[in-house]
């Protein structure tokens, strides 16, 4: 597949600094920098089913959100578009955060971890995450 | 198996706020009340391999500092110990954090999430959770 940005000004740096392409519109471009599927670093590590957990943590209170999961397509998706997106495990289908209630995660960082089997997604929330209303999926305790 | 804890008093109290049991040590039994295996929720979700994802976060920063996994009985030693133990995958067994490096996590608080998949601890750590020596496995940014 094409390497499209292979100059030697972008070899350091992460694809989501690279220039821009212009095959997008500009409401997507000038959200996040566009994130090729290509673009995906080679080593993270997508399990048997092709998928890799991601935590969603509040970029404004640390609260952690979720824990959702994300093939190729949606982690390029939620790169491109600066909205997360998922895979969902029931439905078998991508999954446009928000796209049915209003309550989006805008993207602000997205980390790997250090042996690239799981992300980390900060994010400025529309509204609260869970499907109950809660704010966060995590408010049952155990301990 | 024997259910320890039945007594009415118990009725509707988290198994983790149940009365102590007598047969561990007062330094173990201190610092959390015990979990014995019978009393683990029903309705956590494992996985096909009887697993579940813990996201594990600092209680004084909110950093998120690592994922990891936990069978049943990592979760019951989490609990009756009040350090986190996961489930090595690679090694194909139980892992107490820290039991090696001396960068235990005490846990504060333990939460599962809206459809019982996936858990959330909260913890004190002694030191780096990541094996490379940073606070967080989560350093490298892909945006």
């Amino acid at each position: 597949m094409t390497q499209i940005h292979a100059g030697p000004l972008e070899g350091n740096r992460s694809p989501l600094h690279q220039s821009q392409s212009t095959d997008l519109p500009v409401s997507q471009s000038a959200r996040l920098p566009i994130y090729q599927s290509t673009d995906l670093p080679d080593d993270l590590r997508w399990d048997d089913r092709g998928l890799i957990p991601a935590v969603v943590q509040d970029a404004a209170t640390s609260k952690v959100l979720m824990v959702a999961w994300m093939n190729a397509e949606a982690l390029r998706l939620t790169l491109a578009t600066g909205e997360t997106h998922f895979w969902s495990r029931s439905r078998g289908e991508l999954w446009h955060k928000g796209a049915t209630s209003g309550n989006t995660q805008r993207v602000t960082g997205v980390w790997a971890d250090c042996d690239g089997d799981t992300l980390l997604v900060q994010v400025e929330p529309a509204g609260p995450a869970c499907h109950t209303g809660a704010v966060s999926c995590f408010f049952r305790a155990l301990g």
